[in-house]
């Protein structure tokens, strides 16, 4: 059993990788730490866990042992902790945004504030296995990707690759309510999200930078891309709406059969017919579809946020990373309805 | 045109309260008043809004002509204001509980502080027209009934009065979440409430007392009822499903009539089958249907919380108040769907 | 007082004319049919509805003498009985989609049958007020739009006027279920349509080819919409998200006064910041707002299908039409929350 | 590995199970059968499914070889197929309707019809692990509780036992949509159900003399019992509100010490604070609240319609009879959100 320890256990997404921990047969939860929470049992903030349940929450990870820390936290946070995990032995999943952006200049002008761990910045291993498997495979630290940025990317490099997309992509995605997190917010208050569709972050969410630069690493040409989510009345599940514009003579015909080709072999990945967001919840999965629309192609790309898009693929990093099966603790189907 | 004035403007109960007087034919907004919003127009903080969108937030109601003053405020604040705008000869209708129970001490123990203002609670009419509409008509200051007590009283009230009650009532209470006002918290939190029931006030909540205290005015003998409401998936909205006991040869056959008999000259309470509650969304309607479930009355009873329990029976305490056409501004019918 | 009859009275949109023309104050219901409900009174199919309670529900309009008849009913009932009521001197607003392609041929490749009234499809009105006002006015017979080209053709007629898209057009659209209509389908099951966002109509939604129709009639050039609509999990209300582009040197300052300039004087079309749902929801009006994104113009549009999306925009254009005033029945302001 | 066969797997019990099976680490899925989808992959009909994604699905189960047959179908379905089914040596359970009663006549009142299988009536075990283990163990035959009998009986047993109940029981239950079938229907369109709470089964559910019958078998004296389930908005889930009226002297500071300790060894059933369905989604967990309101004892009682309250409860009879570990294929934790 390799040994893992969780930081910021008492957020959304630290309570998904909670879950899926407590479900996994070759990696232990070792420690949890979480500074509003500490002193408390997992049993006591999470009723839902029934395997370590009695194990008492930390304020930090000072003094823990274990193959892989999972660091669950607001941007600023992990670069203040991975030098001395590292200089522990201690590998690193951060599903934060810290060591999302190769370049330390645009990460502060995104963010808006320095990054004080440029060193580390430059082996991070950007942690979408099914683009990037190689480097994470060898990484000691990974940044897990944003959740609309998993979405995106996993819709766009078989086309990418193919040279199928030319000018400017759209995407429009429809995310549930809790990737807004766990702190009450009035955007996220029932009563003004449950009636409504709101888009946010217009000019620039944050997670389009994290595109670009990831299609850059596909060895994609530069593709402006507009990105505008939109919180929906649902509480957890991602649809991203991709509308690309195709080259002269490009063969609709064979989109398809460039998403299963590039796909074959991932566990995790599933192409076909419009998805459906049940079918992703709480699973590791992404579901595909390609359709050509006036003869340019819209790709639907439905993920959990906080599975696919977050814990979930957090732990097939740490799977990777720690040459354990890449599906263990995943492989359980979403649902029907 | 008589005049009205708002205070606590912000609130939810406090905006439908703008939007029923926005379209009211003899009630024309004077004043709205909120220390959170002051200095800021309607238009701004309400853009659904279009008549008086130009009309400035006051900080307070001091100087403000007007013939009657709707008071939305949490417990302790509007006995503050109410001595000196009955003095200003201006009647009140007060949303909020500082004037619906009738005994100070009742008040103290519920509300945990002193009732600063017993003198005016002596006089003050519970407001809830279909039962007490002689005490309205007459009064300079109105207790606006609590959202659940409305449904339950309405409910209630044609089997009391016919003696065809014995015995402990359950009310059990679905409610939205508007109901929690325009706060967020950690239990309207969107995440959290969209897709649970949550039971909420036990072992007592505020609304029991003064339901207790009302059945009292209406001269039923003591009645204890079991009240526990639940919060719903829903934004608007009140069903409460009430199981009362029948004495020994109740006639079930006859208590449809008794409903019917009852409301027959009520333009806003509807005796029927099953309701909907999108039929009260916006009004200041109250559906209820009677029905025998093994011999013993089970009573279920429609609004919508902002509405007749709320904001629009407030404006029809105002009309009857100040001599008004009962259903003005309140005519509009609900949805279909 | 004008007379109004219903054709289609039982379907959502049937209900939503009801509603609107129970607060009418100038047009009277003088008649509502609907084959499956024929003989029972409108309180028996409608609850919701006071005023006209007691009106018997005919079979069809046979004999009803009424200036201006609505027809809400699906594809190919409109134009079986157009040509008749034109004959006897009633005014029609066709709430269906058999008037609103100018060309039948378009007609019969977008709904797979022949065009029976070609004749009046010539003279038919698109009865979009803000944009179509002239033709409206002077009409005998009104196609009513669909509710996805009324809110994409608000949120682009200034770009286009101005001269400032070019390039393909996005429109991503978010629809309740209601526009699903009152019959029971896979899709719109609840267990399948509260837990995810479903794209839909793909490859060519039929409301596709109306906006390209309507464009033309606005003397826009040629622009390529890739339309693709989305059913997320409220009732009623329509957000679309449109992404145009630009020309070279567009003037992304300007862009809010074109809109403020060319609504200034529509009662029914407010622009401002991101909209939300509910201010729109059982009204007549159209909530506006233009972003850059990274310098491409991006529109959000917000109506209730049902309302400027279907019945209030019917009752909008017979007001227009019979010389009333356009804003009768019409002025409720939306909720808040 | 035993072998298992399910019949109605098209349903959304079916689905469920099939999802179960998915993850069962010694119960593999033999064959699979629906009269509607047969000749279809279950990765066809079933997209979130992956093991077993190229199983064909069978018209029905004849010369089927398994240790144990889940049927999911309808009142009358069942009882034509498990005489024979026994015959050939498989243990079946019923999810369907028509093994619950003991009385072939209680049957037929409840479900209009006659009962065909009276001999294997009085042999099936009623399907209550928690509390009827001993009869399941030994059983050829279990008829899986409905599920709101299932949420009802775990809430109300420690009581009864305790002799804590005196007369009259009221079950207000809420429940989700997906208890309504996959069939589409108008109580369950989305936007009839979306926005409303829907009383519905009055005067009498058929799950009412379900539970009548277990609380007899339980000993209990008889119960009346007052049960209104509501439609809620949710999708999954059941929340049932139990007011029962305990005796003179009853020690209301003993009831969670009786619930805890009757509960202490069950892995599925848990006793604590208010609870909140997103613990039991996808699980075979009963989540308990007692408290004391005025004295009288409310009991909340939490579970996934289609887990506990069906295919998982069934797996764990399964489990039970077929003597295999009862948690296997059951023991994954829920969501926190």
């Amino acid at each position: 059993m390799a040994k893992a320890a969780v930081l910021g256990a008492s957020g959304y997404l630290g309570g998904e990788l909670l879950r899926i921990l407590s479900d996994h047969p070759t990696l232990e939860l070792a420690a949890a730490a979480s500074r509003s929470q500490a002193g408390k049992t997992l049993g006591d903030v999470a009723p839902n866990l029934e395997r370590y349940r009695d194990l008492v929450i930390r304020p930090d990870l000072g003094g823990v042992d274990a193959d892989v820390a999972f660091l669950s936290q607001g941007a600023g946070e992990a670069m203040a902790v991975v030098p001395s995990l590292l200089e522990r032995g201690i590998r690193v999943v951060d599903l934060g945004p810290d060591y999302r952006l190769p370049d330390p200049a645009e990460y502060e002008r995104v963010y808006g504030r320095r990054h004080t761990d440029p060193e580390h910045l430059g082996e991070a291993a950007y942690g979408l296995p099914e683009l990037f498997g190689d480097a994470v495979r060898t990484a000691r630290l990974v940044a897990n990707p944003g959740c609309f940025p998993t979405a995106t990317l996993l819709a766009l490099a078989p086309l990418a690759a193919a040279g199928e997309i030319r000018g400017p992509v759209v995407v429009d995605a429809k995310t549930g309510s809790s990737g807004a997190g766990a702190q009450p917010t009035a955007n996220a208050h029932h009563p003004e999200a449950a009636l409504t569709v709101l888009p946010y972050g217009a000019p620039e969410h944050r997670h389009a930078p994290e595109m670009t630069a990831a299609l850059g690493r596909l060895g994609a040409g530069p593709v402006p891309i507009t990105f505008v989510p939109h919180l929906v009345p649902l509480v957890r599940g991602i649809l991203c709406s991709i509308y690309a514009s195709p080259p002269a003579g490009a063969d609709a015909g064979r989109w398809t059969d460039l998403y299963e080709a590039r796909y074959r072999t991932s566990p995790f990945v599933r192409v076909g017919g419009v998805p459906r967001l049940p079918w992703a919840l709480g699973t590791n999965r992404c579901y595909l579809s390609v359709q050509s629309v006036g003869g340019s192609p819209v790709v639907f790309s439905a993920i959990d946020n906080l599975g696919k898009g977050g814990a979930a693929q957090a732990v097939q990093n740490a799977n990777v990373m720690l040459g354990l099966d890449e599906s263990a603790g995943l492989a359980r189907a979403g649902f029907g309805v």
